[in-house]
């Protein structure tokens, strides 16, 4: 896999981690129930259409977005550059390879980049956020799962290689790669740029589509809280599938439905890889009993449903396919 | 509920709490390595053909005896009486309802009273076992789940309120029932002896089978170790529901199936139920999302197979409809 | 142990389980803030002066009982009865050796037999409390440790075999006996009614005072939850001791001192003990490393200070060890 | 704290983590059943006189050394860089500072430089190491605390400072510091280069000496089960401190003191912090109850005892006070 990750040790520009998603949710008071009375999400700022939420490790302004609008949809995924000068050289980089890019700003965010991904994924950079008090010790006031932190985003896209390889061009490794049973076809990649598996995984399917976001628990205690609290709100069948573990990443998970159907998954803390020669774990498709290790298969509108990107058709792949990673 | 559990406070002879189950298994290290393994049971006694199990927390001999034969099934499930007297008080109040009773032997188990019980379902009256040493704090020792106890055993059968009936004659109180929506049907009734909701579930289904027998574990940390001790195992699969939450009793759960189908549930240690005047709690079968609180369905498999009692034909209610109560 | 035990199976009144505790504080909103916050119990009634709480398991009125007093000391000790009958048979079975009963009421409480006994210890039968929804499954309101139920008390007084024979003249059983190394004095005892090793436990000192009453938690998380919460109220000096683990009784623990230097315990769920032939565990005094098998020792004020019973000079035996348990 | 942490954005080399330990034992047989048993740890394998261990989540050959000697001292701290060349730049830049650098082999290691650092501390380079299997997934062979991964290690030093300012020039970054109160004197800090608030934790104290080393568990029932084990063991006496919280950190955890006095700590995951404007949490050594938060003070051996670097005399500070970090 050297070739594969050749980017991770001299990006072009220094990605550090996911940052942030933005979603469209049609009715903010019923999204703001769902996110911090289950998630335990902590608000950080609400304007008229909109709130910010953090986790209760978090003190950057906010991992969480919603927006109100019509119909739900995700308005871009948030990547954090570790310094203001990279926003300039990812600037400059994406002009070379003649993708779309502007200036943009968002409440709580300084200078932003918005980039017109040729995969079609609306993704936002940027290299600080307002700070705001961290409120883990908080702890009479935690609610639901509590969520520590925001791990990574899962995304579908039909053509898995080829958006893995437009990403690890931006710096990205690949962790863990699945692929199509006798065959070199990936259809599952898990990035990263921070010290886990993931920030940013492809999943075989029509897209470009959020498939779910991801937040850090700290323990089974606290996934179960969130399942018990929606049992609590009447809204149980909206425990969508475990908790259980997964191969590829060793998480134990579980995941929800937000009232717009957008996805989140809870995931106890995840597996430390950080050095550039850890070898990349590589699954067949057909190794089921190694892909999901235990329990009921997942529903099939977990493995359907997903969060269209606002303004991004369902199929629309863009050029990737197309475009060069060199 | 008065007059339903009235022999609670005075029964006719001191039924203590669920004892042991008796199972007939086709492979028996087969069937001890996944009780060993996975369960984290403790060999008591191995014989020729049959092994005696015990919790962590058990100093009787035995909760689960395998006894290897040509097909799977279960021989009877095991009661504690308080004294040995209260066995001869069984014999005598049997006698008096013309239910046939002997005496029979069992390793490791004194006097035992068996009983043809008129719902098919053959049951053990025991006042003692051997003692052996509490395993609790050989803590390096510990596999899998390292269930505690013993806690209960799920029974299908068509005329859940007539067996009901006649386990509250001897002695059992009901704790919880789920009623047939919209009518007066029992469909499921939580009958204990001792301090939490169930020694014995009865649930309608053809039978009379053995849907599970139940074992309490420490937290849900141990859950997730028996899950992920099955996928190491490669039998991820047969961890057929859960990990999840039962409405009625307010367990926490997970189930598996051994080698041969039998079907072993865990559960977190059960709310604590004794005053007699404790209200029973009512629940109606269109209460889905009471009964199930969050997460995906049952599946099908889970609903329907369950193991026989040993030659005892599927369907045979014995005359227990017809059998009087008072 | 035969002996010591021979009225369990056959008491001359049938004691159930410890059932509450009656503390005075000096401020009731103080130490409501405390129990609410903290411990999280539920409150089930306040009145002027008096507050009466409960843990989210439990659907009898009260558990805990606060009235707000001049100093702080215990009222009673509560302990529930079968049967209205058993309060009857009580009071004839203390009539006829000579110990003063009389009856009380309590709001919240049904007819109550208060017991003058002679150790000095006020104790309370009574067979039913009003009965209360089970907050169990409230999630959201959950608070700190949210405590289950209560577990049990620990009285200290100078000659435990002789309150302990008292005891159990009243049918309760030792279930684990700690005697001064080289001797056969007892300086600890377990003793219960209800399936767990311990209703009260007596331990040697001056006395009588109360030592601490003791709530089951649900795991590790909740105890930790507990502690983390009292340093968050800015009283975590008041994190006493552990969480650390017994040796008798195997329970995982961790103790607080309330406004008043009233203490709790947290435990988690007990193991279960209830045949009376479950052999008694006996521990010398000098096996240290199997009574407390790991962790720092405890604190001087722990094994110094406890709560007075109101009304009752330290040092007071009554006439216990001179009192015939025949 | 800009110009604390200058070097953590451009650092002259770039260190990625804490890589692991090497200790001299005194009777390896003993530190193996103890790292092996209660800390969890996997023998990657072991040569005459010395062995090498790792977490359950670690693929990298080592994180702990053991070699046997005639005393317990600690040979070096070993620190990961990202690539090869890094270590040719470290070995450039240390020249530059007139600081003694040789080349040395470690088995499992590949070309290793060892930094005779001014602080006394020996501190080994290296960027690769043999890769093994992660034996995450091997839950039957788990022991003990199971734990996943070296996190940082805690070294004594009399001048804080001076040691903290020459690890920031090496690209260090400070995430807390601990001041003395009412004045500027450091006398605790936290620095780190992977994304959690520790790799290199600098306290004051008689030095140089190895405090602790710290490795991650998955939950507090990990940290139970390996003091479970220090009971079992008989060695209970050696869980020296905890389980308890940490304020700066905010890690759960819990002490034990090996066969030869060396002192391993376990923590839940720690906390992410990796953005480089995360602030710089500042405490004040008269903050007592937010530095511990709550429960029982320290004892006096966990303030005072700690491991001597191999042949590095106590009180010897070499020449850091007065050496540049410019």
């Amino acid at each position: 896999m050297t070739m594969l990750n050749a980017r991770y040790t001299d990006p072009p520009f220094r990605i550090t981690r996911m940052s942030h998603v933005v979603i469209r949710v049609t009715d903010l008071d019923a999204s703001l129930a769902f996110y911090q009375s289950l998630a335990g999400l902590v608000l950080s700022r609400r304007d008229d259409g909109a709130a910010y939420l953090r986790g209760v490790e978090e003190t950057s302004h906010h991992s969480l977005v919603l927006i109100e609008g019509d119909s739900p949809s995700c308005d871009a995924i948030g990547l954090r550059v570790f310094e203001e000068r990279d926003l300039d050289l990812a600037e400059t980089w994406f002009d070379g390879k003649g993708i779309h890019t502007e200036w943009t700003t968002r409440p709580g965010q300084d200078r932003t980049l918005l980039v017109r991904h040729p995969s079609g994924v609306p993704i936002e950079l940027t290299a600080r956020m307002e700070r705001l008090p961290r409120p883990l010790t908080e702890y009479s006031a935690r609610k639901g799962a509590s969520v520590y932190r925001l791990d990574h985003v899962q995304i579908l896209v039909p053509d898995v290689a080829a958006v893995g390889e437009a990403l690890m061009a931006m710096g990205f490794r690949a962790a863990e790669i699945i692929r199509k049973a006798g065959t070199d076809t990936s259809i599952g990649m898990f990035l990263h740029r921070k010290n886990v598996p993931h920030d940013i995984v492809l999943s075989q399917g029509a897209g470009p589509r959020l498939h779910h976001f991801s937040y850090v628990v700290s323990d089974l205690q606290a996934m179960f809280k969130a399942c018990d609290v929606a049992g609590e709100m009447g809204i149980g069948t909206e425990v969508e599938r475990g908790p259980g573990r997964h191969g590829p990443g060793n998480s134990a998970f579980v995941y929800f439905r937000d009232p717009d159907g957008h996805r989140i998954e809870n995931i106890l803390p995840p597996m430390q890889i950080m050095d550039p020669d850890e070898p990349v774990a590589i699954w067949s498709s057909d190794q089921k009993e190694k892909i999901v290790p235990w329990g009921q298969p997942a529903p099939m509108r977990w493995r359907e449903e997903a969060s269209l990107f606002t303004g991004v058709p369902l199929g629309d792949e863009g050029d990737v396919a197309r475009w060069s990673v060199s």
